[in-house]
């Protein structure tokens, strides 16, 4: 038996998704750029799955930026907003539980003079949308909150958001990482006033190194990589077609059935989270019911070292993480998990389960019957050091 | 009968390639960052890929930083060195006839302050190293010269101007664009003093979206992109683990014998410039020899359109190229052509040819037939309009 319950790290590709790249890999090869036939039809993919992907979020084609993943499209959100609307202002504001891919850019700016203002989250892992209203002033260009928190399943209030930029001060672009949320929930930027959303292919059983950035039309923003011109000149680069074509695939995908798929999903979650909770001395860090992402679990198994517990369930073939694995695996202190209000001991003994479609119920008894199993003798092993 | 003679805008991968793909999308899917075997195992694509490419180098893994393809390596290398060096000048040496990915942040360089010298080319494309050497100055931090010129095949003198910056001024980075190079010539950073080495993966049979930049070990340089810290900070994001072990899979093949490989096309070359020569009122743009790269020849059909002839003998399925096909397909007069001293009716009127390792004589002889028969047509039609 395995349990592979690390999808919010990554996930194993469609067959669908597989099968369109070795086609565009092996006999629809062009180069987009080509003016023969050839890169004609390559280019024909490229617009195939722009189009896929714009009437998921009932979005225009020419709005869909595709990327080289997830943290491009932070970077190119972040970085390419900022740059291109400074003089209008150079105040920005995110959150504390901000993923890398959006901290990071949000400190280079800082050292090239942008003031970043970091909202905290309550206990729940959502920030308060009082705070984000005192927050904005004259020179505020752009919010960037996530939609899915990756390390508890949080859902932060986008539509909350979006209302009070309208009201207070609608030049304000707003971008949304929705990496954890694409594929989870409908999302229609339009309606929820988003004017920047990052998506990554490999989160949702598509291509590792490809994603898309929708860009609202008229919205200004900067390339950061620069080039052949390529996609209106906001991405340079020969396009990864085979990347592209895959990312389509996987979008109608995971999108066909949705509802269906996200009961079953939280249907799991929910039934994991009441069996964690009958253990003793665990504590669960993601709220039941629907409110939350309906695939991701964290919980502090309290006496036992996160890696601990991650290596000996690897050793059953039980495959979580410690912490959210979108980075290198050094081990840094949560900001998510710190910000919720966890004591040190619960923040380094936390475990996240994240679940795909594939998940079954199975998988997830067999893990739960592995956790029963190791944690007392592990624990044991803790108090005699 | 088919001839696909623009493999330098893109190439079909090897099957190897493919399969290892495959492989690591369906099976080894991990994310290296991944704590447990899953990642440990994907992580061990990434190494065996730096490995061949290091060892084929000869540099050390470490020294091999993934991309997502040519334009970000000679992105990051550009402006990376130049954002982390300003402190030592704000000069940088490059050619006129660079590719956009180079051109292009040399531009964002000049607004951000430094000062970018230019130099012209010859006849043959390529500078005058006296020239180079005179353009040193005491600010000059970096020179970016490219390898192979992408629309002509000339080489540069890369080991003369390493030796100038040696003598000169040993402190200079030196970036070379070896996109069009890298799997034609045996390429030796350390021997041949090359600081910075960009590589795409679908000019060699690789996957598209892939890339990498060799980056000599203590060489300072800046991330263009920020975020988990993956590949020592200087490239945040989930490793493209298909992409990366498709790279170096195809690097191995077309390393594999290389000489008798590079004498093989050198011959194709050395053909096709010959039945062209005979051609009335063409005038061939590459030279013959072993002196330009073995892979590309570009000529002039005097009184026919370039886009003209290319869309004809698409029709009969022969698939070359008017521009460099790197950038969008947008006309825009072509620095080389125009740098060599070609006419404007002779740039207007250029087409290049570009081989792999799978082209063959057939193929070449049938687009030979396609152009003699059409090019009388066409010129017909041309004096008529």
């Amino acid at each position: 038996m395995e349990a592979y319950l690390d999808n919010s790290a990554t996930t194993k590709v469609f067959e669908n998704v597989k099968n369109i790249m070795v086609e565009t890999m092996t006999k629809d090869y062009g180069n987009p750029s080509s003016m023969h036939m050839r890169g004609v039809e390559a280019e024909r993919y490229i617009r195939q799955s722009a189009k896929t992907i714009a009437d998921i979020l009932k979005v225009e084609e020419k709005e869909i930026i595709f990327t080289s993943g997830g943290t491009e499209s932070n970077n190119l959100a972040v970085l390419g907003a900022a740059m291109a609307n400074r003089r209008s202002g150079m105040h920005i504001i995110t959150t504390a539980v901000e993923h890398a891919s959006v901290h990071s850019p949000m400190e280079f700016l800082e050292e090239q003079g942008f003031r970043v203002t970091c909202l905290g989250v309550d206990a729940l892992g959502v920030i308060s949308l009082e705070e984000l209203e005192h927050a904005i002033c004259e020179d505020t260009i752009l919010i960037s909150v996530m939609y899915v928190n990756n390390e508890i399943g949080s859902v932060m209030p986008i539509d909350g958001i979006a209302d009070i930029i309208r009201r207070k001060k609608p030049d304000i672009l707003f971008h949304v990482d929705a990496i954890q949320a694409f594929g989870k929930f409908e999302i229609y930027p339009k309606r929820q006033h988003i004017d920047l959303l990052s998506v990554s292919g490999h989160k949702i059983h598509g291509p590792k190194g490809i994603g898309f950035l929708y860009i609202r039309d008229k919205c200004k923003i900067k390339p950061v990589l620069f080039g052949g011109g390529q996609q209106k000149g906001l991405r340079s680069g020969t396009e990864n077609v085979p990347g592209i074509a895959g990312l389509g695939v996987a979008a109608k995908e995971i999108y066909e059935n949705l509802p269906e798929k996200r009961v079953r999903l939280q249907e799991l979650k929910n039934y994991l989270i009441g069996e964690l909770q009958q253990i003793e001395n665990v504590k669960v860090n993601t709220q039941m019911g629907n409110e939350t992402a309906p695939h991701i679990v964290n919980a502090s198994f309290v006496g036992v070292r996160s890696e601990v517990l991650l290596h000996s369930l690897e050793e059953r073939n039980v495959f979580v993480s410690a912490g959210s694995a979108c980075s290198t695996n050094k081990q840094t202190v949560s900001a998510t998990l710190k910000g919720i209000g966890l004591s040190n001991e619960e923040t380094e003994s936390a475990i996240r389960f994240s679940f795909s479609i594939f998940t079954t119920r199975e998988e997830i008894d067999y893990a739960l019957d592995m956790i029963r199993e190791l944690l007392p003798k592990l624990r044991l092993y803790t108090r005699k050091k």
